[in-house]
């Protein structure tokens, strides 16, 4: 979102509020009714605007998914953090930061809301891919430094999808009301294998 | 659906494959458009029926979900060949019969089918959190015999249903066209430590 504000200069007062308004009608209807269903006149009758107006802040229906699902965090940024820590237990901390920041009601909401609209859309699971899902790995690939980081970044991203599916989506008991810290502690391991340990 | 079908007892010749036409119409329907937009009407449209007809057979929407949406294994007989082998090992199988029976395209196409239908609608969460992830779950439980079993088990639900997302659904790659003897062996231990494992 920010690259796009950035390139607007010189904009009337309120134009930021209605833009505010018509992506926040866009995520609550992404999230709840899924891509296609979602769509722009809908949107618009949300935010109580034009659709034209809809369209002429965010271009398309694909534009507008990819601006308001944007990922609620800076996966360059968070990776940065992570690092810092000694390399032995990096698992722990990508499962502690996957885990706060999934019982975060407002994170929570828009990623599930990326998931459901990724399981439901073949075109929504194509804009997930090619800007969040790599975002995410890009950055966990370039943080690792090691040849096939690509691929344990990728397999990270299996079981931390798996977590909101089972866990947030399906609600899979125990794994739905298992404590926070108890949750870490067993993806911990397992993310760590997936980043430093052998594959094979 | 052989639970269902073991109860009919004299029907007449061709209801059997009215039924099944509609089961694959049902099952086509929910995986393309999700639980929602498919409708009976669609469904019986489909199978060129009356839609009467399909509550005739199936009851109710919810009845038919859960009906066509039917596991393409068995997970009692599963988890029977998993245990017969060395436990030191379970994950390993356990893993190889995930990667094996989604390689195949029917199942495969079942498999995505709940994953999407449970993604996009709460009801249809339901329904799989009820009565596949329970089946499921319950016969590993029932095969691990340790008493936080069920945490193991839906541990493991949570990286299977992850591996559908990332590598059926949205497709992240390099996991999507990762060799399966490749991903086998990246699984098995995570599924190992989940099953057999210290979890904190």
């Amino acid at each position: 979102m920010s690259k796009r504000e950035g390139t607007r200069t010189g904009r009337r007062p309120g134009e930021s509020g209605t833009r505010d308004a018509i992506a926040d009608a866009a995520r609550r209807r992404f999230a709840e009714v899924g891509y296609e269903r979602a769509t722009i006149r809908a949107i618009a009758g949300d935010a109580a605007v034009d659709p034209a107006l809809v369209l002429h802040f965010f271009g398309s229906k694909q534009e507008l998914f990819a601006s308001v699902m944007a990922l609620p965090f800076e996966p360059e940024k968070i990776m940065e953090e992570i690092l810092a820590g000694p390399r032995s237990q990096i698992g722990l901390r990508v499962a502690r930061f996957a885990v706060t920041t999934l019982e975060q009601p407002d994170a929570q909401r828009v990623l599930t809301g990326i998931l459901r609209a990724a399981a439901s859309e073949p075109e929504a699971a194509r804009v997930v891919r090619e800007r969040l899902a790599e975002q995410i790995i890009g950055a966990i690939t370039e943080g690792l430094g090691v040849p096939d980081a690509r691929l344990r970044a990728s397999l990270v991203s299996s079981q931390t999808v798996g977590l909101v599916m089972a866990r947030y989506i399906i609600r899979v008991e125990p794994l739905a009301s298992l404590d926070a810290e108890m949750l870490i502690a067993a993806l911990g391991p397992n993310l760590q294998r997936y980043l430093t340990g052998s594959l094979d």
